[in-house]
């Protein structure tokens, strides 16, 4: 059996690849461009590439090829169902396109599961067996482990943190993901200036309105602009009230939180702390939980892919990546 | 090895014991009055007592003693935390007081996770690895069942349903509980009618308003009462909200739901499947679901207890029933 591991991460603007040891220790790394524009099969095409630079002299050494992708896919059938950020991919069995191109076991999971697994074997989450993980950027996503298995569900679409629905206060039903997302907290910082709010972040912008997006408003933020702080609070408010449907449903004892709009850091997290504070049913949620921000950086979907190999798919607890070190 | 098990519901009101054979088939059945108010020592000696009545002639013929009892307990330590309706229990160890009792292994559980193993095994969820069990009642709980296994989290407090938040039109965050079990319903339909509303529910009460509760709403509702009708549908939609959460979280195959609300029927069942339906993120979370009312009645978390028993406290895969059988 094979002691070296092949993982992709598969991107919208980048395709990453990189062999691992069994202890996930980084032995190679190769990245490229996705441009997904240039269609389907010329993707597929430089990804082979990719994977084939990343594979050791003998295939023999490979226990299997993980693959991150974004949602929504099947992990059990190893399609790609109809990314919103990779057009012109639908329904695509990538799991056997690659089986058959490399004679390998491949393995495929959603972004934000597998990056659960890779907290789990490197990250925050080390030594955890009740894990969630989180992601804040242009999507709210989130990967779950429950009592050391990878939480999948029927038909490999469990853990959609971003669709916990949200009621506003106007009565209608918005979610996680729409109010609290890099492009909704965007949204609402252009919607205040257009209707006459000052705020730093047109000085980041240059004063053009269309280029505002949540890294200039984090930017801001920091700086002590007032809007930009009370839009990233409300974000963290939203997604605190998310985390608290998280604890009470899961019970987990530690929650891991990454993705570009992490990166602002106390701006996001107070307030999220504040609103868990606030709404936990028992202190008993809170006593042996920790919420921490993910110190793993971009590659933490490359990890969780060789990690998904390393635990058959996520069929394995997670025990046996110690098991395997 | 013992080849039948002992099961006891403590309940508010009722104390049951039982005696199953590991295939779950009732072997003997037994019943009491908790009477709680005659303090704690007096209702554990009545356990005890029943608890011997439903053994066999042979003690070494039990595998173990399962016990359901209302939350919040830790199903680890074997401790009753402090449930609401049993006054006086605090922190009791009550699965260490059984076991120098008897001298056999003794497991306890929150009586609607032990209800979902109730259905994985015996009721609407045969046969199912992605099981949710609802209960609507005095309070609103759950049993998570996923991919075989008990959830029980970090420290056994998962699967709150009725914790999950919920945010009111004027801004306020409440909770499905709070909104959306018996007495809820009870309290909003009380508080129309003293600002005026007619009601049939006045004639099922003779005009007692302390009277009104759930059980009265529902049958005024059954009646065509448009008061009764409109708080139940309320109650539905919230209990739908909540379930898309459920859905987009766990993307279980079944979602039963028990309790004696859920007596109502359609009157609740047909709102709820709305709201889901509403709100979904994708057909695909439905296509394989089903959402069913329970069909085990009273007995759902005595059955339970005794699945416990037979999972080794919801540490085994719920497969190994089957095997057992």
């Amino acid at each position: 059996m094979g002691n070296q591991i092949i993982a992709v991460d598969l991107g919208g603007t980048q395709i990453r690849t990189a062999r691992y040891d069994l202890e996930l220790n980084l032995l190679q790394r190769e990245n490229t461009l996705t441009e997904a524009y240039l269609g389907l099969q010329s993707t597929i095409e430089r990804m082979k590439v990719y994977i084939r630079k990343a594979m050791p002299a003998s295939a023999e050494d490979v226990l299997g090829i993980g693959i991150s992708s974004p949602g929504p896919l099947n992990p059990f059938a190893g399609v790609i169902v109809a990314p919103p950020n990779l057009p012109g991919w639908l329904d695509v069995p990538l799991r056997d396109i690659m089986e058959s191109e490399f004679s390998l076991p491949v393995h495929i999971g959603n972004d934000a599961n597998v990056a659960a697994l890779a907290e789990a074997s490197k990250g925050a989450a080390q030594g955890c067996r009740h894990v969630v993980y989180i992601t804040v950027s242009t999507g709210i996503g989130a990967g779950i482990i429950c009592d050391g298995k990878l939480l999948l569900g029927r038909d490999g679409l469990a853990a959609e943190f971003g669709h916990i629905p949200i009621v506003l206060e106007n009565g209608t039903v918005s979610s996680v993901e729409l109010e609290a997302a890099g492009p909704a907290i965007a949204r609402r910082v252009k919607r205040s200036i257009e209707e006459g709010a000052k705020s730093k972040v047109m000085d980041i912008v240059d004063g053009d309105l269309k280029r505002i997006d949540a890294r200039a408003v984090g930017m801001a933020a920091a700086a002590g602009d007032e809007l930009g702080i009370a839009q990233l609070a409300y974000a963290g408010r939203i997604i605190g009230l998310g985390i608290v449907s998280i604890m009470h449903l899961f019970n987990p004892e530690v929650i891991v939180i990454g993705g570009g709009v992490s990166k602002t850091g106390d701006l996001l997290f107070a307030p999220m702390r504040e609103a868990v504070r606030a709404q936990v049913m028992d202190e008993a949620y809170t006593e042996n939980l920790r919420i921490e921000q993910s110190a793993l950086g971009d590659d933490v979907a490359l990890i969780g892919a060789a990690a998904l190999v390393a635990t058959d798919g996520g069929n394995l607890d997670i025990s046996e990546l110690d098991r395997r070190f």
